[in-house]
């Protein structure tokens, strides 16, 4: 252990909840090659101020929890590790997916694009930089 | 409170460490407008079989601990909410910025444009896809 190798843990609270057509992860589309399907994110009471002025934003940077991810399986079958694949087994199931924004209210956004399983849990939504979209 | 509206949370694990030159979130760039500096990202020990196969990988999108943020503040002072802007300062600070990777080992990767501030705990490295390029 170097005196930079301290294995430092945060505490990531959900901030809504995905409404998707995707019942399984074998329903869902591969990372990254979404379909035209929609989606809704429904964010939770308490971080809905937190979404004032999304009604300006096109396309969001939406990161979500892989709940259904086996987070100790790090090496998949043919040697590739996590970090260079985007497979939702890694060490933290972050998923990352940007998407379009349809329809926007106080507490809920309709989306376009968005490869997550139904019930997946949100923990954050940001307005996509070019480099992403 | 829906029946939905179950605020979980989950354990985050910091996975390795962002050796930078921008010392403080000051000197850091804008999210999403890294300029061309040079960072080294360390990986713990633990998680070093995780980079199997990175030296075919070109551009990483690297996800971030933003641990100077303010995770309480949602809302700036023009009204704009956490979710519509990419500021640190959000409920759960991920920040998240895609790269190119310069030269890997077998716990190191040297990339430029990364807008991380030296020390920041790692959480995820992942390929960059075509949308994030």
């Amino acid at each position: 252990m170097t005196d930079t190798d301290q294995q430092d843990t945060f505490r990531l609270d959900a901030i809504g909840v995905v409404h998707s057509p995707y019942e399984t992860p074998t329903d869902a589309p591969h990372q990254g090659f979404a379909d035209d399907a929609e989606s809704e994110l429904e964010i939770f009471e308490t971080y809905a101020d937190a979404l004032a002025g999304i009604e300006d934003v096109l396309r969001v940077t939406v990161v979500y929890w892989a709940d259904q991810a086996d987070r100790s399986e790090w090496v998949g079958d043919d040697g590739v590790g996590a970090f260079a694949r985007r497979s939702p087994n890694r060490p933290n199931p972050l998923n990352i997916c940007t998407c379009t924004v349809l329809e926007t209210d106080s507490r809920r956004m309709r989306v376009r694009g968005l490869d997550a399983v139904d019930g997946s849990p949100l923990v954050d939504i940001k307005p996509a930089i070019q480099a992403e979209r």
